[in-house]
């Protein structure tokens, strides 16, 4: 991930440091190394290790990140995460970019934990959306797999999704759905929303892969989900609490995807503690 | 602030669309000129409609984007925004990353909002801090000024903040200041963390611009804005509750900070709707 | 297309104009409105007409394309194509890159589509592969539709593809198929590539979406087809001539994929002829 | 060569690697060592061995290449060419770019090297043209001279050639190389097209230091040559065959340029094979 | 500084070396170990050091520069300044990019130093402005600090500067500091040019933190300043002479800035000589 | 030039734009419509209107220059150059970086001016280096022959000179000359340093297309412009006083550079001033 990743990573850093670090370097104007504890002050899931390393890396290859944990861990209020240890310069200066990363991908790993988490036990898997930060979709749809979410499509050019508006462009379910087939590269499965049984039924007919039922009621759910009958994948979308997902659950919906995951997700607390110098 | 911009939204166009828009290109292979309406999902305050716009704008420069509603206007769930029209392509294509943003930022601002106005009708300002999402802090900042917040420095370059990691570098609040000071552009004020009456002491001996207290009961805090007496500006950061904030504002603190408002605003929900072709 | 194709089509330019063109400054060092005409030299199809007409829209957005034909046009040798119109300097700089994308596109058009009339009448579709020259592959898989081929996956982004190197890592077929499954968006269809009957049985048990038949004789394929009996796609690579693709295709192998379409079709001869100044 | 080349090859990695490689990060989640073969699958001259390796190298610095044959080197069918060490995500992830190099700058060296071979013993030098592929030129050029072939100018801007264009728009062959010679720094030569002995004669008497035959019959060709009698350097260009070739290095011309060598040349096929892990 | 410093350290790179040095692979085809020595052929202050070094390791991580002397130091002709270590290839191709930075750097180092002689032992403090190369003010404003000048706003975004153009705008002194005060973050001081003492007492009674006594004579500086009486910084700007120097100081002004020391302070003479092959 | 040029431009307006012009901002939140004029404020020659013009139509598309004056003019003090129309913001904003590039071109062009009249009347032509500011070159070479001065090579890809240390490099001036013809692209002159007599016999023999004399005396010179006798041009650098410069042009040497053009000019003295709003 990182060759995708580093475009954006540097961008984050020439956000934060236009010319230079004035307050770092007014202290500390020679090289002297130093270390700096990474804690975490909530509990939650830790994602995105990599690019907090990644960030110090990018400022200075000689920078050292000892790890504690891995992506994917639980960890709690106080636990010692991580030691960087380098420039103290470079710690001091690439301290806040490192945190709002891991923060922000911790804090949707963490949120994606605990819907997930209502899903488990049923054969109904949690998918994120397209709705992500601009510039920060490779950083989350990563965090929502290490929270125990799945991805959807990455972007609109590696996956086919006829919303409303495309089938009123094409004419109908049937007619979106047979467009996009001989149009799409053919390892592109093709999915098409749907709000009645009518246009259920033409999507399979079509030979749709994948069926979005969208604004339906549970009872109208169900009925489409019967009369799908595993010919075609099954998902819906929208607000996920304890009340509603079990009703989801129970119709046997294979997929439900929720936009809150990336785009409303607070960050999970974390910070950079007990800078000291080192003797060499 | 769009030249700026610019660099940042072409990255998300990018990110969300490597080779083509699959879907739209399969349905709508000509050109032809349609509209869609912007339309509000959630009471808020809406912020980022010049950005929205020049999503469009990039993808084609033909695209016009007429707006009911400016930056900062109080909107209600239902109310029509804007009408973009265009290459139905285009307003296909583009829709995602411009509601991104536009929902982002205007959760920002809806957020700030609400925080902003337990701060009425005191001395006290509502601050941002450096805690934005990565290549989104053009876009955040911005959306605070909106919701009625203030900015603090942008990023490392303009503005100096001592904190106790580089006053332990310097060796003290006094040498760290005076270090500051000697270094740093003359244009920037000089900003230090203190966390006892004697660094707030040491701060305004040494011509502290700015007085962070941090980590101060009320108490203490209220004896250090005595002993400051205005010689120096004063800011106390974290977590802003209708309960704690009337202490701060009552001590008459006159700055407060809040990271939340750039990194766990919610959204805002917003949607393009009633795609239509027009004829020409 | 285009935003994403703009990137390359800059860089494609300052490749060719470093600092300026100094033949045509020193023989028209004024604006002065002219034409050029777009001739065919040779038979074949034409693709990239709106890569050419970028090329001098971003040396100069007032430069106008008028087309008498449009992709996927077969054209002959002789025939006018199109006229430029705009300053003659930009006719002039512009004329090499521009020529340089449409050449090299329509020469794998014109040869796609004499591979794709070989499958004509029969079942199989004819498949590019991601062996495309670098910076390229944009342009050149747009090109392979024009000439009446497919689309495989654009890169290794956005398509599985399980081969002996990834089967060996993951300890055999199944194994990899399941792998697969677990790990990519739901969205991604998987392929796997099979050398004998036994891992074709492999790959079905584990619920693969396209199967390659990898190095078989024409009985093995045969076999293999018959065995996976619609219940995966099949698809099988290597040299198309007239003599195997018979074989192929009566066997009814899904998918024949072409490295070749892209890496080593010659271009189709073009040329910008009769430039004349214009009054104003 | 490499500071050059970078931008052109990272942006081809991007190409090919938009978010990740979902394929090999399914079947190998963790670094393992390991190795794979480079090994020659058809004769011919080996070109690219450095950009190869480079490929490799921006994905992660630590892979390591160990070269059996260098540029230049013929190659036969079956030959172990070299031996790349490293994270074996890394050598799946980068297989296709770096080969995609590889093939295309060889196929272009091999061919050059064919053509080349019909003027060994004559005066004539064979060059290559700017009908480069875009975005490849440094590549291809580079390819051009490990085949034998010598490089024309690079672009247009260190290079002067004026044809018929710019001959028309100064007014005639003399009159479009005084203003070249006015303009250009003095550090390029001068090149013209002429098509008549009338011409010839203007573009000695302006001085110019190339004077290309275009279109002429080889009876005016030796007419032209005589007439030049070494006051300038000649050139002509067009389709070489065994038969034409002859007649050209008879006459005596000093160079025979030819746009086949990078716009149609296929490729030379080369392939990664045996991937194994190493204990460490 | 290297990483906001490297983007234009590579374009400069990148502007020297197009495709490749030619005369140096003409003469060294192979890799081969090298020194040579940094010679300074003019008395001055040297500043540029590590933008000089970087020049090389962007082009060859492994080359070395061992200095003899550092940034500030006051260098005199013909002293060794360092030895440059690595592939002689990147000695020579580096060497012309690495000198045009040290050069330009040194020679406002060297300026800048001579002029603030002329203010040293007063209370005023000589500083630079924006009127800066383009893509060189990184550079350009630290050698200021090295010659011993300090620094005003770094650009557009980072300090306030209300001039007379931004004042007819706001509707008069008073209007523009108050409408400065409001929007621009709280970090920034904000500075106002003034040229009579109505504006002075306007600009003193809106708050501002520095004013700019513009094209006033020197009694009338002296009565701004009386008048300001330590309430506001004063600065002052144009043609340092021995002459008016001692006129502003006498005064009291706190700052008086100079364009000329980074727009026309001509170079240092500096260069490498004594390359010699070492063995290995 | 504009495209080449534009990369640079962007940057530049990036370094001084780096989130938004506060103080513009401030004074001015809508959109006026205004114009300002650009006035020399010392006499020269004027280059770069074209750059001057292309940072505002970077900024917005709908700026408008107005021009009294075109390139090579020259101006005096006081004298009305240009008006410049559009968003007062934009006016504003782009000023500082359009009058950097226009007061530095123009600060060359003069310098090269003041040069180039020594030489008139003589056989000798006056040439430029690559001791250009990083990043500058393709606006300050333009710049010298608008002043009157000539091109030499544009970078280390499209120019051969041999120097001290390639000659040692290749073993002698013969073998270095030789390596270069055989290395080099056919269209590329060859360019020699000689010192001695003995080296300047060599490089005709080796058949150099120019030969540098270097730190050779007048005397020396003189004998070696002889020896070389037209079959070669002649090129001399270093300091060109009225005093040296006679005696150079009497012994009748083809060119000489000078490095000072480009690194030590100073500006020329312009501003933008009397902005006012303008009804529409």
């Amino acid at each position: 991930m990182l060759l995708a990743a580093d475009r954006f990573i540097r961008l984050a850093l020439e956000e934060d440091i236009n010319s230079e670090d004035v307050t770092t370097n007014a202290v500390m104007p020679e090289y002297r190394k130093g270390q700096v504890e990474l804690i975490c002050k909530e509990d939650g899931i830790i994602a995105g290790l990599r690019v907090f390393e990644r960030v110090f890396k990018l400022l200075d290859g000689n920078t050292e990140v000892r790890f504690d944990v891995q992506d994917g861990d639980r960890v709690t209020k106080g636990q010692h995460m991580a030691t960087v240890v380098g420039d103290i310069r470079v710690l001091l200066s690439g301290e806040r970019t490192a945190l709002n990363y891991l923060q922000r991908m911790s804090g949707i790993a963490t949120y994606t934990s605990k819907v997930a988490k209502l899903l488990e036990g049923t054969k109904t898997t949690l998918l994120d959306t397209r709705k992500t930060t601009p510039c920060m979709r490779i950083f989350e749809k990563y965090a929502v797999t290490v929270g125990g979410g799945a991805n959807h499509r990455y972007n609109l050019s590696d996956g086919v999704l006829l919303k409303d508006n495309h089938i009123d462009a094409a004419g109908g379910v049937k007619a979106a759905v047979l467009a996009a087939k001989a149009y799409a590269p053919f390892v592109r499965k093709i999915e098409v929303e749907t709000e009645t049984l009518a246009q259920v039924q033409e999507a399979l007919e079509a030979g749709a892969d994948i069926i979005m039922l969208d604004n339906m009621t549970p009872e109208l759910m169900a009925e489409a989900v019967k009369l799908i009958d595993g010919r075609a994948k099954t998902e819906c979308s929208g607000n996920i609490t304890r009340e509603n997902i079990e009703k989801i659950t129970a119709i046997g919906v294979d997929y439900v995807s929720s936009g809150a995951l990336t785009h409303s997700a607070p960050i999970l607390d974390i910070s950079l503690k007990h800078l000291k110098a080192l003797e060499e």
